[in-house]
């Protein structure tokens, strides 16, 4: 039998549009000579539709497009998509064949942790379901089912088909493959794993579609970041394996997608953002211009007293150097003008923290102006190290709507910006923006290394802490000095309240703020 | 037997102070003549620690802090803890008397829907617990497990204690007073229902809680959104009923608590928003002066040149009456130094949104200089009908740390303001500022009803389809316009971006934004 996996993007909610997406898909599949496709799991309504699942019209727009699809499709397929039975609705496989929706295999383990609440929506199946294709005995499952050892998958199966939605994070493919090369062996069969692609929302789908034989052994592995169709032969165990990409062009094409995928399904062309001459704005100018093309992104230096020459003249270079716009927006003025404004409530005050966040603000009002004038995505550009700690100024750079470094601690920010550098072959961003000691410049002579230890020290003790859950004794224990340790959560814990007001952005860790890591903003915890 | 719930207002994470609190209250009991106190669901680390409870040190602190209250409180005590065994977390009731934890209940039902993620977190437990107190058999449960019929709640059970965190919405008290009044004669027993206390995040818990006889009859009743003792005897039936409130005085008591505990809990003392001269700014000084005391709250007026002398004069009108600090910082010449600044980008365009935006943010602005400046919590003005169709801009009046009024719809602002005018005996809010049409006064004669229809209809559709998830055709159904209806829909489906950046706020609905109403951003399903 030729088994195809189709590994494409659906968009939440459009079932129109996922419909044509099956179709054209399945099309693809019998050219190629298959006998039988795999879409990834619910691809009817996209994953996840999270709250619309509760809407009666919706779960009854997806039961009509299952029925409209199972009419004409031309080759068996298997189609995900939630199905409702009175009070109750399930994360449903259906198998359409013959004309006909011919067997429907209810999701039995609903995950409920970590980024995901499916407990919130569906109601667990209990038995499971195998169908004959082709003469080859084949078992149906949904993601999380094979996660773990001792489902019940049916007497005999030669073959389970495991439509998934495993959303990416840093070497999770890798780890499924592992995963999977225990599971087959122990159901005596061999697993097909077609795995959603594209951004949605904070979460990143790599697609990455495998095939194991029951040996455990990758037979065939479809394309990172990339719709594909992946086709096997289970007669000759001949299928393509593509290669796995390296750390951190991995970790770049997640970037990628996401904010390609973030922009275009909520109908963006163009995004802005401020260019300050530092690391992480200019990693943002990278990942934009591979993203949207660089006539899509216009980058903003807004320089106020405490820009140095050399961040002023970087921003210029690299934004040359991708051929992306450019404007200048000094602040100075503006800035002047409201010391002046408050100079009444702020007598007899020293500068603080007020005026350095106000020069933050002054630019977000900028970058959202002409949002606002040209309908352009604003992105922001902090780091998951900075996001971390506080280190960002709410209404002021955390003003925007697309977080692409949300999730990236500091140092995979050099390491990514060194990568693009060399696969180019030239300094996309100069050696001076990675060389220089960093700062947020928001007062004469300010350092990043003031306040935090070194990135490297800091991104591990985020790690444990963020990440891990490690306790703060715990991350101690890793050899830390505990006085670093106990400010560094505290600085955690106390910048809740501005993580929950940040825009949303790309995950690609096993833990990132959002649903992912889910604290109160009130609580006296600490430790 | 005398029996005391002890509805209190214990602190997220705050597990010393938590364990005094019950230390206290349980002195009170003693004092009051009872034999038994109740406290409420997981009184020992507050409701709900959220991702806390997947720390280990956390939840063996809280295994510490009830075996030293434990050890030596003087009465039976019914206290709530997160259980750990192994690798599975109980939400429990223990039994603490004689100088030792005799009784462990596990919670049975989990709810994982609207706000509540119980089964991220806990394993649901498998047995009913009876115990014997001062001769009367006594049933533990924990809040859902009363909630629908056919809990086993054991063999000949007198009483059903039922402590609980139960959020509250609007009229929710006589819901559940109805929903146990039905419960007591399936169970053949009397209901000790004790109700949490306070404000956490987005949510308020209003204590009122209650005795509902075996017939079914509230035969005592704790007041409403205050700390309190609530005894009964057993033997004589006889115990206090408080007085149920007026459906303004109701959510108006809310709104202070919430507000206060949110500033509480956080550390802060002293408020600050904007105040325009018109009913949502009012509202919210009467609410935050009640809550913090006049002496706390400072309100600023920032006049543009769209401000009309009528809101200037009655926003300082309500800051006299009040006895609030008054600021005025004018606006007009930080919009000339922005429109200059941007004369060279935005060359050739009409002045739009970007313009009316800027103002806001030169507000929000000022606010937040405020804030970082004096450490007051920055109050957000901005009611439900407004988040829901997106009538809010980002960084302008959605900056700042709590939205009051994020769950009130407009509506009710005006029912509130009026229901606290007369309750005063004078009008703290002149009459003219209820009367004067809304407007934004973000352009020259700007008025809401210029794109919105009349907030009566608009309150409405927005109800039903926000808060009932009624489709577009099941409340056109219900005797709108369908043009109207579509409209106000695209709008709150394409506000969703804006409400994931919006602060916190005060849910006193059955379904309010934040983590009761969970709707992707991406999305393409309309209707």
């Amino acid at each position: 039998m030729r088994l195809a996996l189709a590994q494409v993007n659906p968009t939440v909610g459009d079932i129109d549009g996922n419909v044509a997406l099956v179709r054209d898909w399945t099309a693809h599949a019998t050219d190629a000579g298959a006998q039988a496709v795999v879409f990834p799991e619910l691809v009817v309504t996209g994953y996840l539709p999270e709250d619309l699942l509760l809407r009666r019209p919706f779960l009854a727009a997806a039961r009509e497009a299952l029925d409209s699809l199972a009419a004409d499709l031309p080759i068996a397929a298997f189609v995900g998509y939630p199905e409702r039975d009175g009070e109750d609705i399930f994360n449903t496989l259906a198998l359409l064949r013959g004309g006909i929706v011919e067997t429907l295999y209810r999701k039995r383990r609903l995950p409920n942790y970590g980024v995901f609440d499916e407990r919130r929506y569906f109601t667990p199946g209990d038995a499971p379901a195998i169908v004959d294709v082709d003469g080859l005995r084949v078992g149906l499952t949904v993601c999380e089912d094979l996660w773990y050892a001792g489902l019940d998958s049916g007497d005999g199966a030669d073959l389970l088909v495991n439509p998934s939605a495993s959303p990416y994070y840093q070497g999770k493919g890798v780890e499924r493959e592992r995963m999977f090369g225990e599971r087959a062996p122990e159901h005596g069969a061999a697993i097909a794993f077609c795995n959603l692609l594209g951004g949605q929302d904070e979460l990143v789908f790599d697609g990455h579609s495998v095939v194991v034989n029951s040996a455990g052994e990758v037979v065939a592995r479809g394309p990172q970041f990339e719709e594909a169709l992946l086709v096997y032969d289970t007669d000759s165990g001949a299928g393509e394996v593509a290669p796995v990409l390296s750390t951190e062009e991995e970790l770049y094409s997640a970037l990628v997608l996401g904010l390609r995928d973030y922009a275009g399904k909520n109908g963006f062309e163009h995004v802005v953002f401020g260019l300050s001459g530092g690391i992480d704005s200019a990693l943002v100018a990278l990942v934009a211009a591979d993203a949207l093309g660089a006539e899509n992104v216009t980058c903003v230096s807004m320089p106020s007293q405490f820009s140095s020459e050399g961040t002023r003249s970087d921003a210029k270079q690299i934004a040359e150097n991708l051929g992306v716009h450019y404007l200048e927006l000094p602040i100075e003025g503006a800035m002047t003008h409201y010391e002046e404004l408050l100079a009444g409530p702020f007598a007899g005050r020293e500068p603080d923290l007020a005026e350095e966040n106000l020069q933050a603000r002054i630019r977000g009002n900028l970058v959202m102006a002409l949002s606002n004038k040209f309908g352009w995505l604003v992105l922001t550009t902090g780091n998951k190290s900075e996001m971390s700690v506080g280190y960002a100024t709410l209404y002021g750079d955390m003003a925007g709507g697309f977080a692409v470094l949300k999730d990236v601690f500091k140092g995979s920010v050099y390491r990514l910006t060194e990568w693009r550098n060399a696969d180019e072959g030239r300094a996309l961003v100069p050696v001076s923006v990675i060389e220089r000691p960093p700062s947020a410049e928001l007062r004469a002579d300010q350092l990043d290394s003031e306040s935090l230890p070194d990135y490297d020290t800091l991104d591990e003790i985020l790690r444990l802490y963020v990440e891990e859950d490690l306790s703060a004794a715990e991350v101690v224990e890793r050899g830390f000095e505990r006085e670093v340790v106990e400010k560094i959560i505290a600085m955690v814990d106390r910048a809740e309240y501005k993580r929950r007001q940040a825009p949303p952005g790309i995950r690609v860790s096993n833990k990132a703020f959002g649903r992912d890591r889910r604290v109160p903003i009130t609580n006296r915890w600490s430790g």
